[in-house]
């Protein structure tokens, strides 16, 4: 891993970037999550690199949903495991959830990587290796899942997630929540709540936030977060070239 | 590489993703190329992954312009190698330029790497290996280049390039041009035209496009480009979901 000086004024950027790139070194992290990744950067750049305020209240609303529900589970990725293992296992703590792992990219050695590497982070259980049960309208290998962890999950954190799949579990009844960077991806979409904010800062945030329990409207904070990032963007753009 | 299926709603923008990760493990593409492109990617998203007026105006004005040089070379990096080979192969062709391999991470099996791709698509003579000269202003590595290549080239078509070596070849009283898809960008900023287009589109368009010879305002079309992407941005937060 390349050191990157922390007096770097694009410090924590980059330092993510390292974080992935020995992910994908260890085995964890797919090639094509690099990508994915580099597409959040720019999002995350459009809200200055910041939790904004909408940010904020759906993480809290998120926590809140995973509190009430009856058998919530987390599912965890290669990104996810290689950017915030430690986090997302006391966020699984904190909210009493099961922990699995999903891969978009599917390999029994890349699960069992990313097993160990939450179970190195405290995890004491985690789902996905037995995947005895399968998510109806995706490809085989796409639908696979625990019984006992996703599939018969009511509520389902599913960070970073591809948007098919997200939409295969609400078509399922279960109740959908995504941490995305882009409002505009079909998970956002899809999701009850969408979390739009940098991984490495909802999930730390949500270890110790407030739940939020009064209403919430999904789209309407989609809505507004469009409308700051395209305030955003149009203030960016005033000083283009000569 | 992973076979994307045909069905995935996503597909075009998934397979241009597994060309670069095949780019990778064939040692053309670097891994921080894989970030690069995952930038690009948000802001195709913003132009709704289609080639859009401006472009296409900015496209065929690059045609006539190289039509026109008296030396005109288009500089090869990693991502334009793994994500465009039979159609730059063609394009130089089209427009009698120089294919020069110039790579921002420069080694030289990776440079062998991608002339033998570039050759392997129909190339006859592919320059880059020599680095018999040096663009000023640059470190050493970023600034080798072939005398009778990129050196003495008057007219330089510089796909998805970094700012600073767009910048040094302007200084240099060369015209540039480069198709980036973030209009924001230094290198988008510098060129003297920017083809804000994903390169898998717009190198194609350009190889039968009809050359546009009239006054061509760069500035102008860029920030007619970025009134597109806020207007769109704004427009899709009005319909965002449900």
């Amino acid at each position: 891993m390349v050191e990157v000086p922390e007096s770097h004024p694009r410090y924590e950027s980059l330092k993510t970037r390292e974080l992935l790139v020995e992910g994908v070194e260890k085995g964890i992290t797919s090639k094509a999550g690099l990508i994915a990744h580099g597409r959040g950067e720019m999002f995350d750049y459009l809200i200055g690199e910041e939790t904004i305020e909408q940010a904020k209240k759906a993480e809290r609303k998120a926590v809140a949903d995973m509190l009430d529900a009856e058998n919530p589970v987390i599912s965890v990725n290669g990104n996810v495991a290689a950017l915030v293992p430690a986090a997302i296992v006391s966020l699984a703590e904190r909210l009493d959830a099961k922990l699995e792992v999903n891969l978009f990219h599917r390999t029994d050695e890349r699960i069992e990587k990313i097993e160990k590497e939450l179970k190195e982070n405290g995890a004491k259980k985690v789902y996905g290796k037995k995947a005895d049960a399968k998510i109806p309208g995706l490809d085989h290998d796409r639908g696979l899942c625990d019984k006992e962890g996703i599939f018969s999950a009511d509520v389902v954190l599913v960070p970073l997630e591809d948007g098919d799949r997200t939409k295969a579990l609400a078509d399922m009844g279960k109740r959908t929540i995504t941490i995305d960077l882009n409002p505009l991806s079909r998970s956002a979409k899809t999701a009850d709540i969408t979390i739009v904010d940098n991984i490495v800062r909802a999930v730390p945030n949500m270890c110790d936030c407030e739940p939020f329990y009064d209403d919430f409207d999904d789209a309407e904070n989609l809505s507004s977060i469009l409308d700051f990032m395209c305030e955003r963007l149009g203030s960016l753009s005033k000083d283009v070239k000569k």
